[in-house]
């Protein structure tokens, strides 16, 4: 297991974290302020500094990415299934262009949430068999640009509204179907937030392996969780075992960044320098 | 599967549902009125009227019980594990002087929650050990009592606080461990709010068998869930196809109560009899 304690060489910061304090500009800038390396963005914040500006600030900044966020929200009704694949075809062209090594997906929980304005349904199952199709579908225009796809399992809270697919089991059962030969088109993002109460998690995570374990998210699971999206803890502040987390995922030769992600109302009112600071001191001590 | 549509025969309330609208007494008073057959009473709720009369009450008023609520919270620092054990033995007592056909075991999380004052811990992997080995002590007195113990999965976002046992796998393991003979003793409840989410439910369902069903309950998952304890829905108000699961346990044999447990600050401040009134029209409509 890597040793983090003498610098911040592995920390990746995802872009939400800091989200309402500042564009992807002024995040870019604060990251070369701290020495952090490398970014995870969300599309929305680089739609609104423009993609162009965006590539060109990572590029000028000199910061790798660990992924982009995010793909998916695959479910829907029949009358937006087209929207959903031009959309998710636009997310792999701009995680080329930002130069990111994945494109995150978040792949949506029943069609009315994942695609407002589709028709009510309460069909998990059904839910779960478009899901997959539609990675199938994408990862056949994703292959073509050489973007690898990383399912992101999400906590089952988040089963209705977020994502469909909620164990790392599920994540790489589908990974199976879709990718047998492991040929690094398809993998895993895992976040210890959505996984860390998982009885099965260890052993998926070997059966992932390393090309499999495309991206590793860390925050905290807060007791009590005030709002079960926006409420994540800052590391250390929770009761998630990160270090035993990250040494499954090193174990299988994962050697990529640790990418910091915390969603939180709290987090989000105080400056971007103090959590940036927060981050790091964390990433050194409890990651 | 059976028909509920024409009346609510198989109906069983557990009595958290109603919990601040009145007392155990009057609460039995208006399942009479309602012609509400059975009940799961809580053991805070037995204690506040007293246990003789509490089970005087149940008995003049021809109830029969689906559980008790609740045994368990087996997670402790050492200091604790001998109250834990006198603690879970006296809610064996109590059901049975209830009359109740098990006891519903909530597990507890870790240990600084499931007793409080208990030494901080992370260590989800101890804690689920610990609660195994309590169990497995405790089916030694319930045996004696003739008392089934029933496992109740909880769901993922009460990992930490709860229950460290999370899924319908995880339960039916332990059952497998601790009984493999199936003599009875052990089972598990399960609630569809807990089990909802899990990709593998129908085939956990399938493996638990009539054996181990030994309690189903029933409320909703709302979207958005305001608070993770105290927010679940009315049946009909959520996402769960309740319908679905009904029939995979139904379709093991089980016969029993379908219970309900809605845990929501909006509905406890409803007059009593609305609430059952509600009840009892989304039971026939919508479990």
């Amino acid at each position: 297991m890597r040793d983090f304690s003498a610098d911040h060489r592995w920390l990746s910061l995802n872009t939400a974290t800091v989200r309402k304090q500042g564009d992807l500009v002024q995040i870019i800038d604060a990251c070369a302020r701290h020495g952090i390396r490398a970014i995870d963005p969300w599309r929305d914040q680089v739609a609104a500094v423009g993609l162009d500006r965006a590539a060109r600030a990572v590029r000028e900044a000199g910061l790798e990415l660990s992924g982009y966020c995010r793909g998916g929200m695959f479910t829907s009704d029949a009358a937006r299934r087209i929207e959903v694949r031009e959309d998710n075809r636009r997310t792999v062209d701009e995680a080329k262009a930002l130069g990111a090594p994945c494109v995150v997906l978040v792949v949506g929980g029943l069609p009315q949430y994942s695609r407002p304005g589709s028709a009510v349904s309460k069909d998990i199952v059904a839910a779960r068999a478009q899901v997959e199709d539609a990675i199938a579908e994408m990862m056949d225009y994703a292959r073509g640009a050489k973007m690898p796809l990383a399912i992101e399992p999400l906590h089952p809270a988040y089963a209705a509204d977020r994502a469909c697919v909620n164990t790392t089991e599920q994540a790489l059962d589908i990974c199976d179907r879709l990718d047998p030969g492991r040929t690094g088109a398809l993998g895993v993002a895992l976040d210890v937030y959505h996984i860390w109460w998982d009885p099965d998690v260890l052993p998926q995570i070997r059966r992932a392996a390393k090309d499999r374990l495309l991206a590793f998210h860390v925050c905290d699971w807060l007791v009590p969780t005030k709002d079960i999206l926006n409420d994540r803890g800052m590391m250390g502040d929770g009761l998630i075992d990160i270090k035993s987390l990250r040494a499954a995922v090193e174990a299988e030769g994962f050697a990529g960044y640790s990418e910091i992600e915390i969603f939180s109302e709290g987090w989000w009112t105080r400056p971007m320098d103090e959590v940036l600071q927060t981050c790091i001191q964390r990433h050194r001590t409890v990651v």
